[in-house]
């Protein structure tokens, strides 16, 4: 299987990207890397990792950044040797398997939809992302991806998240929830009045209804259904309160001289470890990492792409949301 | 001063405000508590603080109770004789000059919209909730009353986070920020698009442009402006936050042998303990409190409800939204 990785996407590129794949060609031998970048910056990297396997490890050249701030569309209309888009180009092509990228989660996006083109049946692709909670895993779909979505969107959102749950988290019939401002059926704005009754009247999806902020934390649900704009702030918060509470517990620590150590939860609390965030609803595996993951996120988004990859994930989406009867819905 | 308290609302009622009331009066000699609620019960309970100063608190018989459950209007049009509808009688009659419930935050808002009235120039009046960040206070406004709003409705909720912020935390020039899901103004959703415009261009607003979630905790902004829907959604979580936390820690703490004493932590994150929410933009003050208050939390939401009365609040929202010379924007 080969996995191209973005070399030029973090915050710290190619450094963390290379760590990154080098130690995700520890985790599976089948594995080949297929790094994507400015050759000499990222050969030089590769260098100072004398023991990786590198007959497993490839270097396409592609001389161009994607900066974040730029505009998606236009930034990959206009960078056609990017990172970004090289690696794209690889999967459309078939020449890898899956991409992986922790630059600009918009340019990605944008090259994804352009380039690999949505799944029919499949309106617009959505971002999700596996968030730890007190029960082990959910899947929050969509984390920023979408605004100002139609419950219709929303609707297809759950049978993404359905379906990676099934395929990458072992889930088998996961507990779809509607993040929501009350668990009433009659609570709620508009958009999720109307996407209530959409989910509730699917005959494929195991919808357990809404979900307050309150009962997120805990575990309501395996696939956390809501629009891009509330799940990113939602995610974000999340991310910084790890952050928040270390600086809280050191001042308790300091004061009450008692020592602590809590690597271990941070760890778990971290979602930007839990490696990668998958685009679902385009004709190919991509993974989006996070601007400022630590190389172990970069290895365990590989190994998320991967497992994709391997679990025809993709082809799981086609069938079921290019054919009505599959989902049963009403289109 | 006389606050009139609902003493029917919280899940531990009467005990919970019975208790808090006993307390505020302690916090303030200028102080008269009216207890709403069934005279038998409350008188029953009050038996139970011999050392309070019955010459301040007084009962007010209401037998009906509206429960969280009930549609707000109609509740509100049906039950005369609730604790709700009494209490906020008494404010509009003047016997009161201010009302807490810990009650249906629907019908205590409906209630007051319908007998107090908005004031001229606020189309919706809102929710707010001081929520702890690292540097202190800030003040989140929508918390859950308005959803699906326009972003003039935004535009106002700034004007009254920023007097509230003013009258009852002392901040001079209340930074305003506006929920978002990137810093740059081109982010968003089409509602928050057009609010950054409105916010930008008021020439009365201390406006500090877009915060994200992972800025919230930072304390990048004295008031927070957001939609009733992702407000409420955000508050609920960190809600949930500090349960969780704990859990986690006790659990970290009996694996490494170590004890942290966290209560002061705890009580520092529980928003719940600071004392209500007020109901911002109607012709009287009204306070909320969470339906699991501690009694410290109806205790310090008297005392919001004093201050607010004795800052003269409510005149201030009305000379600054009443009159478009005063805030310097177009209508």
């Amino acid at each position: 299987m080969r996995i191209a990785v973005d070399a030029m996407g973090s915050d710290r590129a190619p450094t963390i990207e290379v760590e990154g794949a080098v130690g995700a060609l520890l985790d599976r031998p089948d594995l080949t890397v297929v790094l994507v970048g400015d050759r000499e910056v990222v050969e030089a990297e590769l260098a100072r990792h004398p023991q990786a396997d590198r007959a497993r490890m490839e270097v396409v050249h592609a001389p161009e950044v994607i900066d974040p701030g730029e505009a998606p569309t236009t930034a990959v209309r206009r960078k056609p040797n990017s990172s970004i888009v090289v690696g794209t180009r690889l999967v459309k092509s078939g020449e890898a398997d899956a991409f992986l990228s922790a630059g600009s989660t918009g340019a990605v996006m944008a090259a994804a939809v352009l380039m690999l083109r949505p799944i029919p049946g499949v309106d617009r692709p959505a971002v999700g992302s596996p968030v730890p909670s007190a029960t082990g895993t959910f899947f929050l779909i969509d984390m920023g991806a979408n605004v100002d979505t139609r419950p219709q969107h929303l609707l297809q959102f759950a049978h993404l998240g359905t379906i990676y749950c099934q395929d990458l988290l072992g889930v088998d019939d996961p507990r779809v929830g509607l993040l929501n401002i009350g668990t009433e059926p009659g609570k709620g704005n508009e958009q999720t009045l109307e996407t209530y009754g959409l989910l509730s009247e699917s005959p494929t999806l195991n919808f357990v209804g809404n979900v307050e902020g309150r009962d997120v934390i805990r575990g309501a649900c395996d696939v956390l259904v809501c629009d891009g704009f509330v799940g990113n702030v939602l995610l974000k918060f999340y991310e910084s309160i790890a952050g928040f509470m270390a600086e809280e517990l050191r001042h308790e620590m300091e004061q009450q001289g008692v020592k602590l150590d809590l690597k271990r939860l941070y760890s778990r609390l971290d979602y930007s470890t839990y490696g990668g965030a998958p685009l679902l609803g385009v004709n190919g595996v991509v993974v989006i990492a996070h601007g400022g993951s630590p190389p172990q996120a970069i290895r365990n988004g590989i190994g998320v792409a991967a497992r994709s990859v391997e679990r025809r994930m993709v082809e799981h989406i086609a069938k079921r949301l290019g054919d009505p009867a599959e989902t049963g819905e009403k289109r």
